[in-house]
């Protein structure tokens, strides 16, 4: 096993690239586990990131990040953990390639998995025209013709909200379940409500184009947006007793330090919850970097003394 | 009077460029008063913005983000909040150019002033080994000889952290008053006390090269850091009760969300407190762009109710 690591990243995307920034620059060892293909935001495209003017795209950003965390001297591990055991004095990491990493702190940062529709042509239409985020994308489908996915008030307000951008927006579910309230705001929009059937297949060349329902019917649009509730990332912090946030059950808890209820442990990033932005990410990012490169030398004080 | 906003941003930092990205992308009538030569961002270096590599100037940042800004289409306007005045539905601000502005919410996102030297040079030489935040710029003074000034617990933390980077460390107070259990770490550090005096002048040429002191002696360094402490710029938002927090007295009390403690009112960046970082800014000005946003929108379908 090598030297005992001040804090450990679990996950390369935003939030894990600026918590790496921000703590190796406080003189930690710090390492980044994962790659950037992995991050909600590679096949993305980014207009929104405050001080980042144009459209650039989620494998530009991230590329440059990491380019910093090289800079700086973090270490950077394509590698998965399998299985993370607390000890006296930190925690101890077993990765998929076989090693294993003891740390003082840990920063969860890997996101959420969006829930897939599994259906040809998901996976090469995400970021042209297929989205997880009606609230990262809408702005993209001005004046287009757009349909939501899913079965429940997630797919309702995302549709609810594409009104507002869409010239046309459908709903398509196989049985809704909501709110009567939620129920008769979608009744009295725009919104075209396709109700008992499902996607099979998203078609389309360079972009989407069409989608195919189960009951034979075909729609002509410009972009889908999958709304079937996110599954959170974290079978390995529960294991080690992480609390949720007990609104959603699918996020980590933290405070605005970004601290869990397990001291050393912190988390930043979409798996703490909406808004599933980037600057909320390296905003959580930051403060994880520095609370995590605090703890970790004041443990490291105590080791020495 | 014009049409009633739904947010006012008060402040073009990193905090208020943010904010007004995510509020304008709801589709909502957005004004964001200042000017970016008033960020503290704006004279500085930034090397630690997640997915921006290289050293960029924070001029240039802010000026990508007001590019962004009018791209989206918020308001912009060069102009100073005298007075704020809470309303049935809402606020208006008295601006000092003679207009009057009503709004459903507020963000304030006006940073903190740093407390100021006053001394020749201080000006001169801010950005260019003048420095108010040693959690910042540290990083940039690796190996060099620089010197922190203040007489409270500030200016010794900051002086420690900087022993980590730079060769030689100053500390210059007129008067240290701090806990025994930090001027012990002190007297035990490798920072070297200059005690009894005080900055009086700040010298160099293209950067800082020396510093004057009260007594007469001369210090040739690369860098000062001035750690006075902050003043809240927030004597608007006391006027309306809005609550501090309760450890520093000068910064203003969020949740989470960005919520002050009054309704319709948010606060975002430096002004809510450390890391003075320009991530956690826009990590929290996402958060409340996107927060003032669903407020007034909700606001509004009341009111045409």
């Amino acid at each position: 096993m090598s030297e005992k690591k001040d804090v450990v990243i679990i996950g390369a995307g935003p939030a894990g690239i600026q918590a790496a920034i921000h703590a190796v620059r406080k003189k930690c060892d710090v390492l980044l586990l994962g790659r950037i293909e992995r991050s909600a935001l590679y096949a993305a495209h980014v207009e929104n990131y405050a001080c980042v003017d144009g459209v650039k795209t989620g494998q530009e950003l991230l590329e440059a990040g990491i380019s910093q965390v090289r800079h700086f001297g973090a270490s950077l591990m394509d590698d998965d953990v399998l299985k993370i055991h607390q000890e006296a004095d930190g925690f101890s990491l077993d990765l998929e390639g076989g090693s294993t990493v003891a740390t003082r702190t840990i920063i969860f940062a890997n996101g959420t998995s969006r829930k897939k529709l599994k259906v040809p042509g998901e996976k090469e239409f995400f970021g042209r025209g297929v989205s997880y985020c009606v609230d990262c994308d809408a702005n993209f489908f001005r004046n287009a013709t757009v349909a939501v996915v899913g079965n429940a008030s997630a797919a309702i307000d995302g549709a609810l909200t594409l009104t507002g951008y869409a010239s046309k927006v459908y709903l398509i579910s196989r049985n809704l379940v909501a709110s009567p309230g939620l129920l008769k705001k979608l009744g009295e929009s725009a919104v075209e409500s396709v109700t008992g059937t499902w996607v099979s297949e998203i078609q389309g060349d360079d972009a989407v184009q069409s989608l195919l329902l189960e009951d034979g019917d075909e729609i002509s649009l410009d972009g889908l947006f999958i709304e079937l509730g996110a599954k959170g990332a974290m079978e390995l912090a529960l294991e080690i007793g992480i609390q949720l946030d007990m609104d959603t059950m699918s996020h980590i808890e933290t405070n605005k330090k970004t601290e869990t209820n397990v001291a050393g442990v912190y988390a930043a990033g979409d798996i703490t919850g909406h808004p599933y932005q980037m600057a909320k990410a390296v905003g959580e990012g930051c403060v994880a970097g520095l609370e995590a490169a605090n703890f970790a030398k004041k443990q490291k004080r105590e080791e020495d003394a």
